[in-house]
């Protein structure tokens, strides 16, 4: 099975998006091609054997193949017309914008172009803080109380501290902690400078935090090892970037059975229907024996392959397990039906 | 202006996005160009003066230009290449899939197309009924009790009458009232032919519905008059297909002013930051004098001109006043500094 990693984007994890697609290449024996998506949303295609991260800062990547998307596929110019891209299945690795919104996972729909990656809805939920909140308890997995602020709302912190998210960017972006009044206002006006909308929760320090990847595959769960991420304060832009290299070194927490249980009862809650044809990792804190939900990475860094034993296998097995849709065939008859009722 | 009316596409509702999209011949008083989406995903270009039902169900729009999506615009082969079609912003009219889920949203923001229409999470929130219940609760906006079903899963209803949905389709398809035990597992069985998930609400016979259509511009709503909508035992899709061709006709409801400042802030929590650049229509149930919303409309039909003084206006005003997506710069920066750690 050939895999077409589609990675960039117009995202400001459009680097991470780089490191982490080219991390793939030592844990999947595919054969891969890869398909970038430019900051001015461009496609190429650029060989499995040169790809490395300085070929994009440098520009470089504008000599190769210059794509575009159309039906069933990616498509060259050629003498003939246009040549499509050779592969089996998509493998969408544009972290943040594009890739977790839903845009990318849209146009492979619309395009019907088979892909691993969330489908449009699973985006929206996973990459809005705050329909993630509602999303949750939707689903009756606890989440960390929050408060809700568009630009102009009067901001009230009843007591500090607190962090600050902006409702939509991941990797830390725009996130700050603030432990007293005199910061809050900077805080929210960073925030602000990402997004339209920001979740305020209390912060709590040293809380623990467990990770646990996993997919779902003709109906039945496959879960990873749950990990505690080694962790200082919370993990800036540049820490979490050299993460989404990571290709190996996790070590599975030592927790009760019950915890466990918990965890993994929650993570399938969450998955539920919306998010197959996806392999995600929901990020957990522990509070007093209670699971509660903190993010769900529906395109994880590096797809959390060091999380698995047999991470090769299990894509592939997703690969050829992945949610069809139904064609939906239009007859016309109410229109029909009208032009009937008019001929009389 | 000349706007681009974007209609039909892969979806139960395709019909009906004819019949509203022609209906905005007569309320629209701007330039327009029809650009169909027909059941295939290919577009073709229509010509205004010439559009009616019949051209569609006849097969006969396939002899008009066909078109390809690309950056900014649509465009049609040509002997010098491609010809982009002229127009200044589209309106998409494509009710149901592709249209009111996401697809062709993330399609024009992918292609730097200016729409007017739900974005890609507000089409998220508004066409799958379980995250509309959650969302709903998320901004303080009260909805019917229900509970939600995956396939497989065990139904259990204490009392009845029942209204059993599929959670993602419109236009009351797949929808049953079910009045006892006997009918159940028949009504289930037909809401799971259309989809993997299903909400069951209690039916409450002869419950006041009132419809509000509305949209934000420059920050400031602007509302449609209530109407409280002709209704039988619910609308079928037959009835709700001609519904769709309204241009006229809405008589404002008798409402207390509590009862419509109610339903108004219910519209203004609903329609938040989520629904900008859309106009849309909420229908809101009234029961014991307390605001339940049981629909977002996210595209209604013809839409809900009908309901509005001045149509024509609002609709110029709102493509005036989209909102606008910043510009995502990526230098590079932790790609480089990698690389400059790793000369040292």
């Amino acid at each position: 099975m050939k895999i077409a990693i589609v990675f960039g984007g117009s995202s400001y994890e459009h680097e991470i998006s780089i490191v982490s697609s080219i991390a793939m290449k030592e844990v999947l024996k595919n054969e891969l091609v890869y398909l970038f998506c430019d900051q001015h949303r461009d496609f190429y295609e650029i060989p499995q054997k040169i790809i490395k991260s300085k070929l994009f800062s440098s520009g470089e990547y504008t000599k190769y193949d210059k794509l575009f998307i159309g039906k069933n596929g990616f498509f060259k110019k050629s003498m003939l017309g246009q040549k499509a891209v050779e592969f089996d299945v998509v493998l969408n690795l544009t972290h943040g914008g594009d890739g977790e919104d839903g845009v990318l996972a849209s146009l492979f729909e619309f395009f019907n172009i088979p892909f691993i990656g969330p489908r449009v809805e699973a985006c929206s939920v996973s990459s809005h803080k705050f329909l993630t909140k509602g999303y949750a308890k939707s689903v009756n997995v606890k989440t960390i109380d929050y408060a809700f602020y568009t630009k102009g709302d009067t901001i009230e912190v009843p007591s500090f501290p607190v962090i600050i998210k902006p409702v939509r960017l991941g990797s830390s972006i725009g996130v700050s902690i603030v432990k007293s009044l005199e910061e809050l206002e900077y805080a929210c006006d960073v925030a602000f400078e990402f997004d339209d909308a920001i979740i305020i929760e209390p912060f709590i320090s040293g809380v623990k935090e467990y990770n646990l990847a996993g997919t779902k595959i003709n109906g039945e769960f496959v879960f990873s090892m749950i990990e505690e991420p080694q962790k200082v304060e919370f993990l800036d832009f540049d820490k979490k970037y050299l993460d989404f290299a990571r290709t190996s070194g996790a070590v599975e927490a030592l927790l009760s059975s019950e915890i466990q249980e918990k965890i993994k009862e929650s993570f399938k809650k969450l998955y539920n229907t919306l998010f197959e044809g996806s392999l995600i990792r929901c990020d957990f804190f522990v509070v007093d024996n209670e699971v509660y939900i903190n993010e769900i990475n529906s395109i994880p860094g590096s797809m959390a392959n060091y999380l698995f034993d047999d991470f090769n296998a299990l894509l592939n097995s997703l690969a050829n397990n992945l949610p069809t849709k139904k064609t939906i065939v239009i007859n016309y008859e109410y229109v029909n039906k009208i032009h009937s009722c008019k001929g009389k």
